[in-house]
């Protein structure tokens, strides 16, 4: 049997686009000779619909769509992921259904029956579970038709107390298709590995995997649809980050093995490209913004943009003040060159001054503070939403995941923007990326790798004046954020008390901050943002 | 048996405050002779208490608690909500459990069958649901012991497919109790009671039921336990929006009818002043402030806070521009002078010169548009910022629910601020509420009431310029937003179709404005924020 994977990137809602983009692959899986072509999960609607999921006209354009799409079955099978009304008066409105399509018909339909609600899944909200599951016929074949977390109970303790496949593999199937909305994140490759590997071993079978491609605002999916064989090797790979449609014969033999795993920072720049060029696609947006420091956070943040957007639709802005390096404001011009990227400049002194006089009467000579840090900060991200709103554009964020993590930053000033191109990389991580995106020679200038970080807010600021090594304050982070450790396992795995307990201190009460940051472009295990959800006037470690 | 209800106000993740509070009532309600004394779902750590769940540590604290609580039960039952670890792999790690405590130990632990996950709930991201339940015996009573939800599985359309009251009335119980963390939204009251009502009906038992009190960020909780004895008559009403011990006795005959309840304006200003209280209380602050602009939100927000906080610790600025209009400013320093509150004025036209200065040599001429509009309004919000900044104060947001629905506000400039006050309530029902205020006297200037609506940030402008009549559009919202209608339903139910197309689409299109909004003291059944969760980049509608 010919199969065709469909690994496609569609947008939540837009029935139009997305039906039109299936019916196309459904045409050209059968020029090609499929007799069976998959799609993704929630396919028709996109993923995540979110509360959309709750409109009944919603789930009404779900339904044509579906009609017009099994129109196109006639003489090929399709599996099409899609929310599906739930019959029955009890329980959830809906199901996560796979349909099946043939003869211009809905043949059958098959629900998912392990619902994440976690991190950023929130399924349990929409979706009635399958109470029962059955496999499809199709072609004399029996196929063990599962949607995405259906296959993930594997580990050693487990989240769910069913297991869909130990009722589906009652039925002798010939194989095993998991459709799915796996988002990404660096080491979800090897997550999927072990889900896959689990199955083979222990069924012997088969298995398709066919998961979206394209980003949807903070979730990136990464493709990575494959084929495995009933030995355990991998015959296809499609394509990260790209969309693409893939023949596979299930009686193949030969290996495709010129499939190279991409490392951590070839995988990271990869979806900070697609993330950022979605979002703006997406939104019917092509120019961006931002504010360029002379640090390196908004350094890499300007080339990630440049290669999604191209130089010609990013701006950077240069805001020197009276605090200003003239390094900053000479590195920032070689980065622009470098890039062959336009720049404006602003100085900031006088907008700086004008404000202190007219709160000279209020603050009657008070000393310089925070306050005054703020107020550069704030002078800034002023401008550039003026730049923003005058020419159309979306003012890109350049927060990093340490500096939101412990609150080193300045609501509506250098927080302010539409998408955080780098909010989900810890500071270390940002010294790599940036390291990476030199290996063929200087993109970044070396100067600005190498230089101490400083918010330059104050005569001679440095960020080591009030924060931590930044080796070891990410550690904490991530042992805090990542591995929700408690302080005194963080603590015995050697770091240092007073300064474990600052930094969760810090985590906690700078929850109000967060909570006003643009979405974050999600590349770890646990993003800040719709997958980590904190009480704000809490009072847990703060 | 002499039963104590405590409707306590507890501070998420703060086990010593809680802990310590728990322990007085028990003291108490020993000394008024109670044999029982029943707490709130998940009082120990406070509802609701998110992803902190998630933390090891964070559950070690809770059972260190119980263990304290537990001292205390030798003379006295004591029914506690707090989270308990699920002996069981399989499934999610916790329950949510009523642990009943007596002698001094733990005797029982009831969990939570049916567990909310819509809205603004999350509990299946946490919690597994109990798989049987059972009820409590004490001294010789058998006690039908319900945690919130589920209790409230009783509409038309059933959301679960199981009923923990059809397994509890096989054991022949004496009574029902439910205890809760049933947030506020003004027609709450009447939900609850048709809850009871179906109960009393069905069952012909005494419902005792205790809820939180208490605000924590958005989410305000109106306490309203009860007594209602097996004829359904209710003989013990608690006071909203207080803390309160109340012990009653199971064989009570006598009517305590002089509870009268409150209309929707009361309740809604006694939530709000609440809101803002424990906002600042269990953040440990004192102080606000605000910008005072002579139109009807700000006002609104001005009297509330000063309500909550006092008018000692609370500062409005007044930020006249070249586009303000007299009776702004006079109409503003009139409610000040009604408050008895000081203020500041600082005009913005210098500064806003400042920026024009700069930003020409990029504008190059191009006519004023709303990016000179929100300069303006983000001037403001520095100018605040920078107050809040330098005095250790929290500035209030002034933002309405008609205006976050459709965009019609600056991110950073009107929309910045650390909680919104009056972002539930829709422009008609801040007129109302505003009314309400002025019954016995006149707090805001009539004139605030009266005029049109306007931004003032250009010559002349009104709201009406470019928003249509806010009857109309908020019949619109409301229909879209609370009762997720579809265009066809709404225009079906007699508005303008146009107008109702272009309403759901500016509400679809500024869902990145309100992804970076303050908090919003949730008043309604569906307020903005965490409890609708909509995709960015979705094309739905727009």
């Amino acid at each position: 049997m010919k199969i065709a994977l469909a690994q496609l990137n569609y947008h939540i809602g837009n029935f139009a686009a997305n039906t039109e983009k299936i019916i196309s692959a459904i045409r050209q899986a059968k020029n090609d000779g499929a007799e069976l072509v998959v799609f993704s999960e929630l396919a028709v609607c996109g993923y995540p619909p979110r509360d959309f999921l709750e409109f009944s006209n919603f789930i009404d354009l779900v339904d044509e769509a579906i009609d017009k799409i099994a129109k196109e079955s006639n003489d090929i099978g399709i599996i099409v992921g899609a929310p599906a009304r739930n019959p029955d008066k009890k329980g959830k409105k809906l199901f996560n259904c796979a349909y099946f399509l043939n003869e211009g018909k809905v043949v059958s339909k098959h629900y998912k029956q392990l619902l994440p609600n976690y991190d950023i899944f929130d399924e349990y909200r929409y979706f009635e579970p399958a109470h029962e599951v059955e496999c499809l016929k199709f072609k004399g074949k029996t196929i063990a038709l599962t949607i995405c977390e259906d296959l993930w109970n594997i580990s050693g303790s487990y989240l769910y107390r069913r297991s869909p496949m130990e009722h589906l593999i009652q039925q002798q199937p010939d194989f095993i298709i998991n459709i799915a909305a796996s988002p990404f994140s660096y080491n979800q490759v090897e997550r999927r590995k072990e889900v896959f590997d689990y199955h083979q071993k222990k069924y012997n079978l088969p298995i398709m995997y066919v998961n979206h491609v394209g980003a949807q605002t903070e979730l990136i999916f990464d493709g990575g649809s494959q084929f495995i064989n009933a030995k355990g090797e991998r015959l296809k790979q499609l394509k990260y980050f790209e969309e693409e449609l893939a023949v596979i014969d299930l009686n193949e033999e030969s290996n495709d093995d010129s499939h190279r795993e991409l490392d951590k920072y070839e995988k990271i720049e990869a979806a900070l490209c697609l993330g950022v060029k979605d979002y703006f696609r997406k939104l019917g947006f092509k120019k961006a913004c931002l504010g360029l420091s002379g640090g390196i956070d908004s350094a890499l943040s300007l080339v990630i943009a440049v290669r999604a957007l191209g130089a010609e639709n990013v701006m950077p802005i240069l805001m020197p003040s009276q605090f200003s390096s003239d390094h900053s404001i000479d590195d920032s011009i070689k980065l622009c060159e470098n890039l062959s990227c336009e720049y404006h400049q602003i100085p900031i002194e006088d907008i700086y001054h004008s404000f202190g006089e007219k709160l000279e009467p209020l603050f009657k000579g008070l000393p310089f503070d925070l306050t005054e840090e703020n107020l550069q900060s704030r002078i800034r991200g002023t401008l550039l939403m003026a730049y923003a709103n005058k020419f159309n554009t979306i003012l890109l964020n350049t927060s990093n995941k340490s500096e939101l993590a412990v609150g080193y930053g300045t609501l509506y000033g250098d927080m302010a923007g539409g998408l955080s191109l780098i909010g989900d990389l810890y500071k270390t991580e940002v010294m790599d990326l940036s390291r990476h995106l030199n290996r063929d020679g200087e993109v970044i200038p070396q100067n600005i790798i190498d230089k101490p970080p400083s918010a330059e807010l104050r005569p001679d600021q440095k960020d080591s004046d009030s924060l931590p090594d930044y080796e070891d304050l990410d550690a904490i982070l991530k042992a805090y954020i990542e591995d929700r450790l408690g302080p005194a396992e963080i603590i015995a795995s050697g770091q240092d008390e007073e300064l474990v307990r600052r930094s969760l201190r810090l985590v906690n009460i700078n929850e109000y901050k967060r909570h006003q940051t643009a979405p974050i472009l999600r590349i770890s295990e646990k993003a800040f943002g719709m997958g980590r959800r904190m009480p704000i006037v809490g009072k847990y470690l703060s």
